[in-house]
């Protein structure tokens, strides 16, 4: 017969959920029994899940992706606080690499309270962001902030409906896939009967970087993405134009509005374009990343350097008043799409403070000119409202539903 | 201007393809100067690709797959010839952390001879496996081998016409994603006009391992995988199970046949059943992988002690006249199913030295009894020959083609 009091510990402890119940819990319910602090170049470590701001925003972009959006099949709010409330106690055990522990006392005769594929993994920084689409503000009679717009339509948009919207939407970021993409499923196995997915992606590469001081990483076009992007250390362009300040709503202050877009590369025709156009599209050398006119990667774009309706002109902030967004996005192959051709691209995620002042004005620019544009097909959007910063004790939405 | 010394580097200079290329083609080519040696634990490290096997096989299992099958679009002998030296070419500088370099001179007017992803990047042990599925031989109207018949109906299969099948077929192994999915993506560029993909699979997390010392990984039901795998430095097991001896034909010696298998996981069901029936299932417990009887991972099978249609007691040799397979299977997540269902499970991959002796007997006492079948089933198949290994100077399939 197995040992059943190591297998009672594998169901029989999560009592106490939430900070510090790690302590509490026995040991075999610690994946890591000390999580490594945080530190951008420490994949094992793990990032705090509570403070003023969501984790996986502005902190260091990790490897791998699992995106994952939800429709709710309840218009009842207390069963949507029920599952957000359950949601959160998962996360803080999640991002500290403990096993999910829901209260189950049936030890071997209920199914565990965790899945079990990450035991024995660190937390791999694993980061876990919400975030509420206008639907879901529309399902609960809850008042919409001004700022939470469905998109406008962008010429060339495909848009496939069984990838876009969602009532709400989680972000799990982690350098190790796995750790990822357990923390999603668990999700949604805590909310069975409230939520179910909607479309999920995953992302199995970087294209985006908020340590301008790393390495930055290229996308499936060969070309080194994020250069030009906001640091997460840089405080004063964060609140300029990621974290929602004093507007309100209140339970959106420290949050941001998330519009995510899946996009297609059609990477077999890319390949066969020449160098010197696809360095003409972006107005960057491939190899080192530098913009026309300069040399080094981190050299100033100057507009006029740059190929009339190349992607960075038309993007750069001074070419737009301004119009900034924090960038976060993933590659994706997700097999091929029966023309032998591999279904391949970014999934582009971007943050900002209003989408009317990031988003809208820089993506109604691309789609009106962009070079690129022969190369590439939005296929899938949303749109998202992810709340301020979680407290210990708090749950995420707790100032918009309590 | 963009720095155009530096640009010709990107394509201006692969003339010499081959091993010790690097030495004359310039620093600029290459991504990781000093490769490192072979070790298991190094996921920076490279692997020789030439040997009397094929790497991929025996060798330690990285942590990430892009496997492709390919379909010919010619029935010419010498146009697959052709490729499949490009192929090796490129495979040679590929699993070295070389930028491919096809002999292109046009410089930046001409599309790079490598996509660029990968540049800066690690070899990160990359691995590139070729197998020849049966329609390859009818089709090139050669000798296929008696080993390689398509695989039986097993009752409960549910294939995918899209997902199963191809006349050929490229395994890439990768510790990095981009490195993986960047090889396939070259191959299939170069393969433009002879082969296009048929159908792909990305697998995020290794299911099983052939290193037994090192940790065993998880798969996406939460259980160890691969426990009693054999292991890749066990030459009796490998010469027995997994290589083709001298019982022909003469090209397929040191190589291997492959099944592969995409076998879809009812997760949510899963997550809902008791850590009992789960242990049952198995036969094994959950947390630490002992066997029914045993307390540790590694204690022995005694079928006696097993769940009468349990996984691991239909599977053990004993139980089969000593039917053995290589494992080598990956977990996939591949977004939902339009019914709120992650897309998920067992990217089964499996090495042989004849499938009536190893994946068939299994797989039919699996079939017919497994109480797993409850919460899988399996969509996609495909049957392969692997040629012996890759010797200098010669090209994958050459003892079959040439
Ligand atoms: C598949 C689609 C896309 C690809 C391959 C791509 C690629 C790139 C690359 C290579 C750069 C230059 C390096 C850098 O500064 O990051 C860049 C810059 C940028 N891109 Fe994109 N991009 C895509 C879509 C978008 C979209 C949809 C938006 C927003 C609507 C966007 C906004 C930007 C911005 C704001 C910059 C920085 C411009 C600057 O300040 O210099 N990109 N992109
Ligand atoms: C989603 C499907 C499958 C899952 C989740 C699964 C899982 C497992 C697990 C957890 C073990 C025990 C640990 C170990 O020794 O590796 C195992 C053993 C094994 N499985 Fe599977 N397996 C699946 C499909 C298959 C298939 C299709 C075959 C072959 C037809 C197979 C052949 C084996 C063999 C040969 C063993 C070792 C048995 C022994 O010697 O003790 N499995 N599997």
């Amino acid at each position: 017969m197995p040992d059943l009091s190591r297998r009672r510990l594998l169901t029989g402890a999560g009592i106490a959920v939430g900070a510090g119940a790690a302590a509490v819990a026995g040991a075999g319910l610690v994946r890591q029994a000390q999580p490594a602090p945080v530190q951008a170049d420490a994949p094992g470590g793990s990032i705090p899940f509570h403070g003023a701001h969501q984790a996986g925003i502005a902190t260091p972009v990790q490897d791998r992706l699992h995106f994952a959006a939800f429709d709710l099949s309840t218009d009842s709010r207390e069963k949507v606080v029920a599952m957000l409330k359950a949601w959160t106690a998962a996360a803080v055990r999640l991002t500290a690499a403990q096993e999910v522990g829901g209260g189950a006392t049936g030890a071997e005769l209920a199914p565990p309270d965790d899945t079990g594929e990450a035991i024995g993994l660190p937390a791999s920084r694993l980061t876990l962001t919400v975030g509420f689409g206008p639907s879901f503000f529309d399902k609960l009679k809850l008042p919409r902030p001004d700022r939470l717009k469905e998109l406008p339509h962008f010429p060339a948009d495909k848009l496939d409906p069984a990838r876009s919207g969602g009532d709400l939407c989680v972000q799990a970021c982690a350098d190790d896939p796995q750790v990822a993409v357990h923390a999603v499923r668990n999700l949604v196995r805590i909310g069975f009967g409230t939520a179910s997915v909607r479309w999920s992606q995953l992302g199995f590469g970087k294209t985006s970087s908020t340590t301008p001081d790393a390495q930055t990483p290229r996308n499936l076009m060969g070309f080194k993405d994020g250069t030009n992007n906001i640091a997460g250390t840089d405080h004063k362009q964060l609140d300029e134009h990621v974290w929602v300040g004093d507007e309100g709503p209140e339970w959106m202050r420290g949050g941001s509005y998330l519009v995510a877009r899946r996009i297609r590369m059609h990477i077999e025709t890319w390949d066969r374009t020449s160098l010197k156009e696809q360095e003409d599209i972006f107005g960057r050398t491939k190899r080192e990343g530098a913009p026309y006119g300069g040399t080094r990667e981190h050299d100033p774009v100057v507009l006029d350097r740059m190929p009339i309706d190349s992607h960075v002109r038309l993007a750069n902030p001074a070419a737009l008043g301004g119009a900034t967004i924090l960038r976060r996005g993933y590659s994706f192959t997700d097999g091929s799409d029966g023309l032998g051709r591999l279904d391949a691209g970014l999934f582009f995620l971007a943050y900002q403070r209003d989408p009317e002042k990031g988003f809208i004005p820089i993506q109604r620019a691309l789609a009106a000119k962009d070079t690129l544009n022969e190369y590439i097909q939005h296929v899938g959007s949303g749109v998202f409202a992810c709340p301020g910063g979680v407290r210990p004790g708090s749950f995420w939405g707790q100032g918009l539903l309590d």
